[in-house]
């Protein structure tokens, strides 16, 4: 990319510049979800249409993308920007826990839905936050894992295929 | 493989010949679970310590071995040899559910495992046998759905995205 600008696209390499040196000083942290956002309140926070009885908790403004676009989820969200890590020196703090709490805290939220990635330091986070949710008294739930759709049992990996076995459910009448 | 059994292991191709040869002849299918077998009966279904409450219902013999390898599951199987397929003329009696109508009939399986893979048609082969099952009393039970363990969200594709929100469950304390 470096050399097209240089070679084909000064003007705008220029232009990139200085917009990328906006968005770093333009971008902040929504007050409510920790989510990347301009304003104080992010759109999906400050918007009227959310179920604020929902709220997802998801480790990166990629992941709430991506819930976003896959799914018809109509309720607010809130970002860790991490995971537990104690040997990074990630904690509760950075993570910004002491917020959720804060947010579980006022009532309002039912539900927590936990969409952490399954993996070793997404589990303990999970874990963790369904702790806190349950101090609050609020449901904690976590999103299905298993074989992944038009996935072959044949080829997915052993945890999987004995997590999706572990985990079967009733077939609804 | 052919030009290195010609190049320098022509002794080698005719063993392989002959034995595959052999297991053309030697191996048919086993007269309960309809996986391959040498004998009449395989040795899971001849096995005495295997748990004949659970049946587990897999598209392909590689799908049974790779639950066996994956899981500690201790009951029984049954193997489709395919999934329904009207456009490809396989129905039911092509995948021997005749076979394991009178199974069930038989009144010791409590459960049905549906481990058929999460592809439309194996879908439409799973909910057929659920319809099955529940002729029976027999609990219909399918395996999870989801994000594979180790996966992250933001690469997942959109389908099981969904599906995994959807299916959501309760975190146990």
């Amino acid at each position: 990319m470096a050399y097209h600008l240089l070679e084909r696209d000064r003007d705008g390499g220029r232009t990139l510049g200085q917009r990328l040196g906006l968005a770093m000083e333009a971008i902040g942290h929504c007050s409510r979800c920790r989510d990347f956002s301009e304003a104080g309140m992010c759109p999906i926070c400050a918007s009227s249409a959310r179920d604020g009885h929902l709220l997802c908790v998801v480790e990166s403004p990629a992941d709430r993308l991506a819930i976003e676009q896959a799914t018809g989820y109509r309720g607010l969200y809130f970002v860790l920007q991490g995971r537990l890590s104690p040997l990074d020196g990630i904690g509760p703090r950075e993570l910004g826990l002491d917020r959720l709490v804060a947010r579980l805290a006022e009532g309002r939220v039912q539900e927590l839905i936990i969409a952490t990635n399954p993996t070793v330091e997404g589990e303990a986070t999970a874990h963790y936050l369904a702790q806190i949710a349950r101090q609050h008294k609020v449901r904690p739930s976590r999103i299905a894992h298993g074989v992944p759709l038009g996935g072959e049992l044949e080829y997915i990996d052993r945890g999987t295929l004995s997590h999706a076995f572990g985990s079967r459910s009733e077939v609804p009448d």
